[in-house]
Parts: structure tokens; sequence; C-alpha cells
């Protein structure tokens, strides 16, 4: 049951790490099954050096684990939150990223100063609003996942891949764990590279909507010609 | 005799090594045992490369050293000072590792800019103050121990469990040697974050107490929902 | 036909992602056949674990892609325009480095502020005006390679062997594919120095047309003595 | 014949790419027989990976190169200044690591901020004056040797073992190959950590020279305790 997605998820997260995405920990990947709606999981806290595809974790979209399962991410009811209410993702991916991070620190969204942002995400990043004290005594990570889903009110998920959580680090999904994962991995490259960026030329605007479509465009949706199609 | 903490405490020093924090023959780590009162601590000066369990040095916590030993690590008092001063630490690590020891040199307080290090420290690391001609020209290690235990006066050593020696580097401990490690490794990378953080939004405050908490307590105390219990 | 530059062309793909020059599958690289005038790519989105020669794609100078290959990066018209508009130049490399891509996204030239630059490099690195909206719209990595070449109007491409394309990237080039790379691995790390430089010594300008072109000649031309020659 | 010695030399131009001190050919390690002044050094423009003993090049202090030899690092005038001008020092090391060559091309001196700067060097790291048109067109890498010379006027260069060459990099010395690759190690350290508190703390000032001193003198001198003695 879920065998093959379990590998999938697994292979996922350590693609994180391999990535250097990775501190300890930290970090987690889950995959969606579409036709049973099961979600697959890193377990909580566990090594990267020995982690195995028979200890990723199965939960519902209500957050029940499976029978015989170790304790899931922390993390797992925002990634819920994230596949209830975005429609076609099937992986999300969480990093503490450094330059992901930093921006999630100082609380702004993510500029797109380059094609290399445009190539993977059509716009700039969403930075989430920092949770009220409610929310922080309430169930808090569901609540991440709704200050996520806020931030996208007038944001396309499936073209902008990713956000920012305030005052935490970024979050990012895709049509799979292994592409939710590579969108961590472009979101980090463009987040150190924006902020070479500013310091290069401050008060810089971004690149035109234009470039930022030519290259989005040219790498997804029906007149995509990168890659061997 | 104690063969069992320096095999923890050489494989302590060998995780400092490969998680970065240490260049040349930089950085040591000790452990203490409960039981006898002795630490065991790297030996000063020796290789990385060829470090074995038995060269690791036992002293008393008055700093006598055990028949036969090498010469323990210079920094040595400075870590006895810490084992006598704050119950309930097992190990004890110091780096010059970069983002730390930018912080340390800056001679500024690391604030806690995100979740990341509310994770493993309930609040700011503190700065020591300079020592003074006196405490330099005097047992120069030992004082520097005492300037720590001074800027833990209205802080808890167990819940913000390290600090930066000004114009030196940073000191980090634990409840074993391996996790006065993780907390050097979670130090240096909170350390570059928070750097970046500043580069993006000068000024921008820390985070809220409450957020700080719920990161804390979800790993730490009675009530923790983080790993495998 | 080809088959020793296909090796080439593909080990120079290769070492642009040993050098760190490389996420995921961004980068390309190619090398003409200076008697055919045919020239060898990488082919698009293909996996560098994998890669091999045989997957070169061979193309003309008007693009036509040879039976059976498969389809070559997407950048592949701007590295035709630029082996029809610079005589001499047999290898042509483009990717998203960090730094150069950091004052490209910036829309700076790179000034040059010492010998390591001047060593390969004659003077300050070129970025281009950006693309206007017919440009866009058009044969957009044709018009790509157009701009480079304005951008070389009083500039000597065989000089200074590289660009900065605004809120894209780098390309480079050189005598060979090899050398192309090697230009784009000294450009990645001058341009992280450079800034560095003006983060030490804002408005420092760069070194003397003297001292430049006594490192740029001490290595390239008829005086060179750099080298077993 | 002085085959020892071309063995350190070798090792220790491996060193200093193991260190990631080096991009490409860059950088030349130099070391000195006291009893025969012959110095042993790199050969110029040879490749890191592909580097024997045996391709060592030997050189009296007037800088006729052996019977057989490859052609010297066209460095090498420098090095047998600094030789001639400094006794006591028996190995010299060049690079152009990122960050001592970013103080380097700032034409800055390089302040003593904390205890890793004065463990191997005893204050500032000076700064060479700019070469003037006459030198440029001389003897340029002898000239650059003076220069070095001339910025140790009242400076100990066994104390301060290290220079930034304004505009080009870093040199080192020691009394051996091995000690001038360490030092080279310490200086980019030291370049770096520097750059990030001068960035966290504009306008903060050194260490006082008592803790300078402190540390200095526990490693170096009479009344050294650091190491196995």
């Amino acid at each position: 049951m879920l065998d093959e997605l379990k590998h999938q998820v697994c292979e996922a997260n350590l693609a994180l790490q391999r990535a250097g995405l990775v501190v300890l920990t930290w970090g987690n990947v889950s995959g969606m099954d579409a036709d049973s709606g099961l979600v697959v999981i890193k377990p909580s806290g566990v090594d990267y050096d020995t982690m195995r595809p028979e200890q990723m974790v199965v939960v519902d979209l209500d957050g029940r684990v499976g029978a015989g399962d170790l304790r899931p991410s922390s993390d797992t009811p925002t990634h819920l939150v994230l596949y209830r209410a975005f429609p076609g993702i099937r992986g999300v991916a969480h990093t503490h990223s450094t330059h992901a991070t930093a921006w999630a620190q100082a609380k702004r969204s993510l500029p797109c100063y380059g094609t290399t942002h445009a190539d993977n995400f059509r716009g700039a990043i969403p930075i989430t609003a920092d949770l009220d004290a409610r929310a922080l005594s309430g169930d808090y990570e569901a609540e991440t996942g709704h200050a996520i889903v806020r931030a996208f009110a007038d944001v396309a998920p499936l073209e902008v891949p990713g956000v920012l959580v305030a005052g935490h680090g970024p979050f990012t999904w895709g049509a799979s764990a292994a592409h939710a994962v590579e969108n961590s991995i472009v979101l980090e490259q463009v987040a150190l590279t924006a902020l070479l960026t500013e310091a290069l030329a401050p008060g810089i605007g971004g690149i035109s909507t234009q470039l930022r479509d030519k290259h989005f465009l040219r790498k997804h949706g029906a007149g995509a010609y990168y890659g061997q199609g």
C-alpha cells in the first residue's frame, strides 16, 4: 500500500539533504496519492542518514495517522491544509534553507529580479502575515497553513509554487514530491541571488512582466519548448 | 575508566569538524561524568585527522590532569567554570565558526529573528563584556568563563545554551557533548541567517515572545511533541 | 562524425557542473568545428548525472538540427549568433552562476578591480541593454545574441571573453569549449570578489590600465610568459 | 638533491588546493633550503590534479633556474625578494583566495578584530602601496616584492606573517612551506570574518593590544602553552 509513494517521498527528503538545504533533522517533504487522498510524509526528528521508505508515515487529509506508523513531522497539519486548498498539487516541501529563511525572517516577499526566478515562479513569492495570538495558541501548524492560503488570495499557486512564512521559512509545492523539492532548490538559489542583486543595485526593480512570462511559459504550459518534451 | 565518555567526546569533536565549523586544529568539545565529576576534553593542538578516543584528556573540576595524559585544550579552564556554574550541563563546545565569531567580534548579542533560533534557544544569545586588564593578565581562560557566567545573571543557561565571547567566539553547552555540538551547529546557522535578515530588513525586530516560546516548547519540556518522544 | 568534438563538449558541460556553477539542469556549453562550421551543444533539460557524448546535438550555424538528435538547448540560437559575429571563437558557455547572475540582475557591468580579473578579461565585462517588447515577442534567444553583439561595439570579444545579459546571466566564450568554461569559472570568481570589494570600499575605482594590461599580456599574446609555453 | 624539500613544497601546494584557496591553476608555494640558499617552487600554470614533487623547480636567490627544470611560477621573483629581505622565513605562499583578495582589491589593511586573527598575526595585516608606472613597466614581480618589504618598515614580518598586495591578493610566509600555507588559510578566514564583523558593527575598533598579545603569545614565543609543546 503506497509503497511506491513511500519510496518517492523518502527519496525526495534525501534529495533535499543532498541539495544542501538541510541542517540536522530539519525539513520535511510529503506526497499525496490522488486516488485515495492519502498523504505520505517524513516522520518527526528522524536522521537523514538512516532514513528508509518504510519509516514514511501515512496520514489522511484530516491528519489521522496510519496504524503502527511513527509520529509524522510536526509540520504535517500545514501540509494538509495546502493539499486541501490548492487543487492539483501532489507534493509539499518545507525547509529552513539559509537565504529563503532570511527573506522570511525579514518579512519580505521575494521580488522577481531575473529569468532564473521566472523559469519556475511566475512573479514575486508571497510573504505571509504574522500569526495573531489566537492562531499561535491554537492549532498552530494548521494556522500556518491558513496564513499561506490567505497569501494566495490573488496569486495562482500552480504558477507561484512557493511561499515565505513570516519569521519561519519557506514552503514549496508541485506536481510531485520531487517537483516540490526542485522548487525548494530554485527558491533558495533565487533568494540568494536576489539578496546579492539588492546589495549591488539598491532600489532596482524586477524584470518586466513580458520577460518574466517569456521564461515561465517557455518551460510551462502549452507552448513550452524547454527539455525533451 | 571513562572509556565510553572518551569515545563520546572524541566523536563529538569529530562531529564539529564534519559540520564544517572547524579550521585547522581550532575548536574543542568536552563532556562531564556526572558521578565522578571528571571532565574529558580534547587535547591541545591535535590534528582532527588522527584524533583517537585514547588521546582525550581527563581533568577534574579543579583542572588537575590525569597521569600520563596529553596537555588538555588551552581553553579547559573556561569549560570547567561552566560545569561548576551551570548545574545540569554535561557537555561544552567551543568553536571559531565564521558567523557566530563575526557577531562575537561585533560585540553584539544575537537577536531571535525566527523559529529556527527559537527551536533551540529561548531568546537572544548573550554577548559577554570585554575582559578588563586584570582579567587578561591573570587566569585568562578561567576569567573568560567568569565573564560568560556574568552574562547569564538573568538568563537560564539550559534555555539559552550558548554565548558569544566578545572579540573571540562562541561557546555552547547541553545535556551531553553531542548536544553541545548540535547547539554549535544551530548557533552558526542562526548567526548566518540573522546577519542576512538584517541586511534585508535593517531595524527589523525579533519574533514575538509567543511565537518564540511556541517553538522552543514544542521541542523542549513537558509539552514537547517534536521527534519520536 | 564530430565524435571528438562531442566528447569535448560533453566534458566541458560536466566541468561546468564540477566547478559548482550549475543548479539542476541549468547551463549549457557548445563547441564549433571550424572546418564544417557545425556546432555541437548540450541537449535541452538533460540531467548532468547521466550525460553522455552521444547525446550532444549537432546544429549548423542556421540552427538546423542533425537527423535523430535530441532537442538542443533552448539557448542554442544565442550561441549561434555569437559564433557568427565573433570570428575566432570556438566555444560558448552559459550559466546562471550565483554572483555573475547577481551582477546581470543588477544590470551593471563588472569593473576590473584586480589582477585576477585582468588575467583573463582585459577590462570591464559589459552588460547588455534590456530587450525591447519586439525582441521579447520575436526570436527571443537570437535577439539575446544580438544584444550581446551590440554590447561589444567598442570591445574586442577575444580580449573580454564574456558578457552579462541584463536580468538573466552570463555568457562566456573562448578558443574551445574548455576555454569558454574556464572563463565562466573566472567570471564567477571575479563577480564574487568584486561584490565584496565594493562592500569593503564603496566607490573605489578599478585598477590602472597599466596594471590591467601587464597581467592580461603576461598570460596572452606574443609576450606572454605564464605557463609552460 | 633537495628531494625532501620538493616533497614538502609539492605537498604544501596541494594543501593550498585542499583548503579551497585555489581556483584553476592559481596560487603558488615555495620553500627555501637554509644551507644552500636554494628555493624550490611550483612550476608555472601546472594542473594541481597531476602535480608531482619531481616537477618542482629549483632556483637560486638570484632567480637562476636549475638545468632541465620547468619554468617556475611567474611570481617567483616576488618570493625571492621576500626570502632575501625577511631573515628566518623558509616558506612563502601566494593565493587569490576570495576574501583576502577582496581586502587587497579594496586597498585596505586588515584590522585585528578578534582572537582568531591574533592567534597567528600580531596586529593588522598591511596593504602595499600601488606600484608606480616605472615599477609596472620594469621588473614587475620583483617590484611587487619590494612594495611588500616597504610595507613592513615598522612591522615585524615574523610576527605578522602576511600581506595584502593592493589590487592583487595576499602573500603569506612562515618557518616552512607548510606554515606559509597555514597562514594563508588563517588569513582567508580572518579576512572573511572581518568583513562580516564590519557589516554587523560599522566603525567598531579592533580588540585591545593586551588581548591581541595574550593570544599571540600563548601560541608563539617563550611562554607559549598551546599545543603539545
